[in-house]
């Protein structure tokens, strides 16, 4: 396993990581996940993602579980949770989502208690809340690190303005800044890592913990011949993705970069996983494979890493026609 | 129910809540209250208001009781406290009282013992303390603050100038400062709400919870034919509020603000309760109601918030004479 | 009883209060001095004053059993204790004195357990330590109010050049500075109070503890005819007392402040006490009675105080002849 | 016993000290290090230096057992420990060794429990690592520091740039920057205590504690005559210190040293370790020893300081040859 330091920090994820997105409680049951979350730090693994959001507080109540089972070294893996959305779906009140001091101190004790630990590495902000001042937002992850509940803090689909005015309110209060960006990333998603964060990379640092690097299964090349029932694009409540992702245009494009892969006598899936993490502003991506094949697979993706040569990462992006074009100025 | 950010803060507040003041203990008993509180939370209001001194420290006791036994989760409400004037009433020694570092940080510890709570949402200080430097006050919340005790810190019939110094010290000692205040404010009462506070708006950011919407039951018209012996004041502790209230002048216009009720077709009371919550610079009216059916009531005055047209506004100001004249430059 | 702001803060202390130095452990049994605090707090004294030093801790142990004993509430009162000159006289080990941040730290933590009590008042820097930083004091007293182990700080014996540099750093780091300094003040010391430490009463704020108020007994006239054997002057310990201030020179100046308190009919202890806190930069004088009635005989001073006028005040400095010469710029 | 402050700070370590590296675990058992530590508290020694890495852990363990068993007041000493290596080994992961938040933090309260302690006196960096920003170092040590974990912080083996880098982060962020460092020192490793530490010295102030006074034991003379099994220099895990150390060049100066000490009458262990404690900027040399005799005789060195004139170090110097050449500017 590779690991890297998440931005300016010191604490260094693996480059493959695992979240209990989409897949826990939802697809798989706790011996699965035990078995997952096995197979993922046995192959050097140490980044386990959460939200409270995810299954609705069930995901981190199986991932709690399961750690509480293993008895893994604390020290050895580093464990996120993330608020915004609440964990109480239609039932959320006021308070109970956003960025309020009231949420977010909150959110951290729930997370705390689901994930059965005493404090979190790293917690993220799910998304940016227009509603509350970011000043407030860096006080409240402020004291949640002065109480030891939390190590690091971090954002999750923030714009680069956003990430910058934070670290504005906590250099002037003396504060901490958020160290991390969980955006999503992939060869059809590349506008923030590849244009929009690239002041922050070179300013005040920045590492960033990517989401869907294989575009929600669509650059496995599953879905070239159609949505398989027990896929996730066929789970209750991922219907959005498939007017986004499954248009002509980007199977065309999959069925096109297949054919790279055969070149290079890789699978696709390998192929979009070593693409997302050869680019040395992604600290980790965060996979959540739902079988130990599958998660294996993907972990082989670091061997493929080697053969994303210049020319090939040329004939990639000929394809997918998704480079961002950067300011002149 | 309607949810008003409280000032710039990220806190959501029903924009009717819920206080205990006057009524817990002195007026109701246990299992009213739980029926009062279990109407409101039932009807979408998140903010229960209390103070050490309403009813020397019973009514704090009382609603302690009643959330102990709702077991509505801690994170669907807010809740709150005020440190100034002691709860032993005359027994009242010096340090037990006022806003030194010793009584804020005692009255915390003491409040969060008898609501059954291990923390305040909001922390008030009650009145401004001539005697003690406001960089104290400040210092004692944000330690309060940092040490997890409380959320948020606010003030109560402070001025303008004592809460901008507030922030001041707060900037300067890279501190938080008070996000909200507590004044009284209903078609009597409208100087500070209406012209004092208009630069804190604008500037800090200043959420307000309101007392006495309905200037202690004088615009409900119920004393329009006389003072009734169970009401409020004809209880003990609030005779002050006959002289001061009770004049021929003030029930005149009582009388004409219900004619206007009357051409709505709304009671006294829904409209003069709209017309508080119609001033976008209130975050939320507290109730004191006794009565379910009073409380019900009450809380109906968010349906005729819609009526209150810029015509029906004026045609009230110019019957109640009380709209304060801003200052020139 | 009267009460006064300790300084600028909103601490209020009985300007006449009570401490364990010389008599608690020394001179009385635990029941003494339960008779003694409980005739103090009858009286309205609501400052006990401890360190570390006293009896070598036995004074602090005594006080806290006398505390445990009666239940007052822990609002009502003013505990403080001192840390510098260690509690193991001769067997002090290095960092087990002075003003490091261990022994600071370590000390508080030991009085707490000696006093029976979760927080201290206010604890005080003994002595000046010439071998500690005093940014290093200033960081250490306001780690233990973060912590939420002492509420106020202060010095004793500290020169106003080092009290000022305190605040300078504490303004500096946006820490809280001390509040009050406990000096020797009477009829024979005037020094401080009267002029070294106008100027932080003026700017910075300084509430003032004062002990020895009556120069070790010397001012109540009892050692006009000799010392007596269970006076202070005869215990152990305190043979420095007799060079220093039973020179002859002071006995005939308090022969004539014995004429003065005849004259207006009152005792010299009371003119002596009265004197002291007829200066409005006093706080408190602090007691250390050992009999009941001499306490009582004390607290009496309160109504001596109307007595002094500028007329007999300026009888009393011609007598004395101890009124410092303030610098001319 | 001779006692110094720690740089500028008010604490006080014994000119002598005693360390477990090297001997706990690996060369004495528990009994032995009870009967080490006694000879050491016996005699004064009051700094008692460890680290997570000593032995992986065990040093640490054995130490706590040792403490434990002595009940000897907790302020009657300083207990150390540092972080950086990890104490697993081979099996380190990555975050469980280095200078991140996540392991400074984890660290800390590892060695607590190792410990069986509740805080710290000194927490050192063991190494700079110079993939973790420097204020990400300062902040981490100051969370423990408010959590009353740790009572100073200090650096082993960093460069006098890197220190002054810490203060300069902790001046900007009102933090409290390293008091003390620990680098080796010995007559035949000079250049950072009399030359790359001297800014610091004049400015920010630091204290050192110095590790390996005695060269590994080559300045003894013992290795004069070859390398006897049970030394240090034969254990496992020490061969790097043959190549360096042993050179002929070495032995000869060494040999040349022995005539010094004779000439003086005393050993030539007495006389390296008056040597090294003869800077004043030392504020204490780490003991090693593994049997009671020897540590007697260490820590006679204290009578031999006297005999260290400018003559006599003026000899050694030429027989050394190491002073280093400060810079001209």
């Amino acid at each position: 396993m590779e690991y890297r330091r998440m931005g300016k920090t010191g604490l260094q994820l693996s480059v493959l990581s695992f979240g209990s997105w989409v897949t826990f409680h939802k697809q798989i049951e706790t011996n699965t996940a035990d078995t997952l979350m096995g197979i993922a730090y046995d192959n050097g693994v140490n980044f386990f993602d959460n939200a409270e959001v995810y299954a609705l507080g069930e995901s981190e109540k199986m991932m709690g579980r399961v750690l509480a089972g293993k008895q893994w070294d604390r020290t050895s893996y580093v464990l996120s949770s993330k608020v915004f959305f609440g964990w109480r779906g239609k039932q959320n009140k006021p308070n109970q989502t956003g960025l309020s001091r009231k949420h977010i101190t909150e959110a951290c004790h729930e997370a705390l208690q689901r994930l059965q630990t005493s404090y979190l590495d790293i917690f993220f902000c799910h998304r940016p809340d227009k509603n509350v001042p970011i000043e407030e937002v860096v006080w409240s992850m402020n004291l949640l690190i002065q109480q030891g509940k939390i190590l690091y803090w971090g954002t999750s689909e923030w714009s680069a303005t956003e990430i910058m005015e934070a670290h504005l309110h906590a250099q002037r209060l003396h504060l901490i800044g958020p160290a991390v960006e969980q955006p999503e990333y992939n060869l059809f998603q590349r506008q923030k890592i590849e244009c929009d964060y690239l002041q922050l990379f070179n300013t005040v640092g920045l590492g960033t913990t990517v989401w869907s690097p294989l575009a929600s299964g669509l650059l496995t090349g599953k879905y070239n011949n159609g949505i398989p029932e027990q896929s996730r694009l066929a789970i209750q409540g991922f219907e959005w993705l498939k007017d986004q992702k499954l248009q002509q245009d980007k199977l065309d494009k999959v069925r096109s970069l297949q054919d790279v892969a055969d070149e290079l006598n890789v699978s696709l899936t390998n192929l979009s996983l070593a693409w997302v993490i050869s680019n040395p502003h992604v600290t980790t991506a965060i996979l959540g494979a739902t079988k130990g094949e599958q998660l294996e697979e993907n972990l082989n993706s670091l061997n493929v890493l080697p053969l994303l040569s210049t020319e090939v990462k040329a004939k990639i992006d000929s394809i997918v026609r998704t480079k961002p074009v950067l300011p002149e100025f």
